[in-house]
């Protein structure tokens, strides 16, 4: 391990991060709402520590190897919920405990999206801006990983991307290469952000809403600036223009990437992506499931069970978040059957969370051979991604990763119920967490206020796990790891 | 498919069942409680459809193959469970309608022991012995079952024991060597009911109850003569003696069957197993964990703690379902915990229930192995049980078969909450049924019979889906299987 280098690099993230506070400054002082002092002091604490961090160690040079990968993924996601956490704890509203902002602040930074906060409409503007900017810095940091780094960690059978896609490193030292994959993964992720900005402002929403809303739609991350989110606006247009744009981040980034460098075969590239085709399916059964069933119920007529059940499924199954109706008190089956869909979550390279389609459609192609196999039980039959097998290595990734997905979740709701939570609380706020969806059902249905501090750190842990695919955090955990 | 051959081994089998109304009849002449004719009855139907189903193909013979022992394997627990269900109707106490009576007959059958009826203490005696013999011969049916056809078929990575278990079929005909293994584990499966029932009748039980419990013991069944289970007789004797018989059945008997013949070596075979220590090491983790939780949230004083503790962790996890105390309503994480357990459940090539423990241990020697790959990522990591590499055909096997486990589970838990249960209970439903553990949380806690009739058949086959490994049913609705 490279310690002074992972302080190197950690002292200049912090320096940069520190400068994110600028833009909510200036909200602030734009809207005079007593928060300037708070994102000040925030920006120099936070410069400070990454200069001390920065200073002794500066001149160090080290290539970086995987195994630093690990250790620096995680304590990224670490060191920026920290200290994102300050200016929620300096601003005299909301004014959280440490418990409260270091929840907000990972929810930001994991794009999850769950919140401690309840009266959101009471907000300082500048702590608006900045939970929604939290989402998107934390939306690129997602990218870059689930492009780039998991497939060269190997985590859960992403190093299946390391030879399909473009861009990503496919020698085992982090280069310089990363950086050049970043900065062309973050001009998409910009030119996203713009295009969903202005669409929602010319829907109707303000300058600020529109890119505050913009922010959490192309990070997935389901923050906003209403405790009614997207419900506040009441447009049929507003939401049209999440569902397309919450669609649109939950596919693989690097078929964006693919996309904008061959525009001629851009078409061709997205409609023969099998982990695509995969997820618009599963979309459209939700749908298909949904609506009908809204309407049977007599939840709604056809026209609301349509536009709410199609906004809900998009919202939920990409694990967005964002609200428009609350699902949680839809009839019958429907709740779980939404959530259920968070479990398989967008696309691998995407800023969603869940298990990712193409794990899913692994696991389910698995399955069929199994039954084939057990029909001809002498037959070699290949497990195929296109016209391509996939290779053993990658299947077994897959399959450990979805049981550590499942192992992962047990033990979590048995600490959740440990702390004295009910039955469908525990079991929808940790996969609200694990799947960085958001709300749940049950006591965190609206909000995550109310449970206790011993609940909000355990689903602080939940939250991180899901986003750094689990592996990359329990590597950190093992004798071997700091072995060798 | 040999239809007509597989019509004959149906035929053969409804006459022999038919037969085992004959006990349940001397029990009803000699408590004189009116259900005498009941079972003539139920013996003359089943004993006819028998005798017409084998007497137009009594001279077929051909060599049974694979493919036909999926279908004879499914339709043997099908007729049985419909045949099984006259009784219970045909009796005036209880006279069920024939949702209930199939419900209850498909639970002897399965082991699994969930109850449609309430008042059991009000049955007549040849019913209540009726009940427990079915789970008996359920249990005889699922060691054959589970020590030498599903490792013939392949089932969920099964054929791990065509090497290592003595007795199994090696070749891919249903030979007559079934027979001779089936007989020698009934003798086995004999020779412990009797030791069972020997000892409850020492401990205090009469005759009648010693015997009908020591049927459900080793089925590892769960019925009970009475509503409040072994509870009823409140004796620590008796509750020990469970627990000693509970654990004994959970075991390979296979293992048992090597005891048996190679008395010398009997101890060193069984200390050496894997999946015995994996499994023991479960169970005590439980009771590790459960019994100071009882103490520590003031549900009982010590002794007691002990005494249910360890009782319903043992009855719980080898998926009995006796029960001495309501565990449902034990604080916390503490019910939800045990129904945890179930799901590992006893080991393979048992009368227990749940996924069994081989393959819970196959998948977490597999996870381990996925954190050691990511930080060796050239390193060949063989997973090992004992001193012996698995092979990857049976890890993907024991992968495919949790997948469809899980999605199991998630559909059917989707269906019932589809007929109006609520989520704790449609949870824990689901988990009892397929896990073939009986009772379940919330309003299945103490018996199945106020749930609507459409969650009866859904959960009927969920308990068949969970005995007959998936595998077994999934394949006869591929249509691969019927085409070649
Ligand atoms: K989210
Ligand atoms: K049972």
């Amino acid at each position: 391990m490279h310690f002074t280098v992972i302080a190197r690099v950690l002292g200049i993230l912090l320096m940069l991060f520190s400068l994110t506070m600028v833009p909510p400054m200036l909200v602030s002082m734009w809207y005079d709402d007593q928060a300037t002092q708070a994102f000040a002091m925030a920006l120099l604490i936070i410069f400070g520590i990454g200069f001390v961090s920065w200073l002794p160690v500066r001149r160090v040079r080290h290539d970086l190897r995987t195994r630093d990968g690990f250790l620096i993924t995680v304590l990224f996601w670490l060191v920026l919920s920290l200290t994102g956490s300050f200016p929620l704890m300096l601003a005299d509203n909301p004014g959280l405990s440490f418990t409260d902002a270091f929840f907000e602040s990972l929810s930001g930074w994991t794009t999850t999206g769950a919140t401690v906060i309840t009266g959101i409409d009471e907000l300082p503007k500048s702590i608006l801006w900045y939970r929604q900017q939290l989402q998107w810095l934390g939306g690129m940091g997602i990218i870059v990983l689930a492009v780039a780094i998991l497939p060269m960690l190997g985590i859960g059978g992403m190093q299946l991307f390391r030879a399909e896609t473009p861009g990503p490193i496919k020698d085992s030292k982090l280069t310089p290469r990363i950086a050049e994959t970043a900065k062309a993964l973050w001009n998409i992720y910009l030119m996203l952000t713009i295009a969903c900005a202005v669409s929602y402002w010319i829907a109707g929403m303000d300058a600020f809403d529109a890119i505050a809303h913009s922010f959490a739609t192309v990070a997935i991350g389901g923050f906003s600036t209403y405790d009614a989110s997207i419900g506040h606006f009441d447009s049929a247009a507003i939401e049209m223009i999440a569902v397309i744009f919450m669609l649109i981040s939950a596919l693989n980034f690097g078929l964006h990437f693919f996309a904008w460098h061959n525009k001629a075969q851009a078409l061709v590239h997205y409609v023969r992506d099998s982990e695509l085709k995969f997820f618009f399916f599963i979309i459209a059964g939700g749908i298909v499931l949904t609506v009908p069933a809204l309407y049977l119920t007599g939840t709604y007529g056809w026209q609301e069970s349509l536009r709410f059940g199609i906004f809900e499924v998009v919202s939920v199954a990409t694990t967005t978040g964002f609200g428009t109706a609350d699902f949680s008190v839809w009839p019958i089956f429907l709740p779980v059957l939404l959530f259920m869909m968070a479990f398989i979550g967008g696309c691998a390279g995407s800023t969603g969370g869940g298990m990712k389609a193409i794990r899913v459609l692994l696991i389910h192609k698995q399955g069929v051979r199994e039954i084939r196999r057990l029909i001809h039980p002498n037959a070699i039959i290949p497990v195929k991604l296109g016209n391509a097998p996939v290779s053993e290595r990658v299947l077994e990734a897959v399959w450990g990763f979805f049981a550590l997905y499942v192992i992962t979740y047990m033990v979590m709701m048995l600490a959740l119920l440990a702390t004295g939570l009910d039955h469908v609380t525990a079991f929808s706020a940790v996969g609200a967490c694990l799947n960085n969806l958001g709300p749940g059902l049950g006591d965190v249905a609206a909000h995550y206020g109310d449970i206790s501090d011993a609940a909000k750190w355990i689903l602080s842990l939940t939250m991180l796990l899901g986003r750094l695919e689990i592996f990359t955090l329990l590597v950190l955990i093992s004798p071997a790891f700091w072995r060798s």
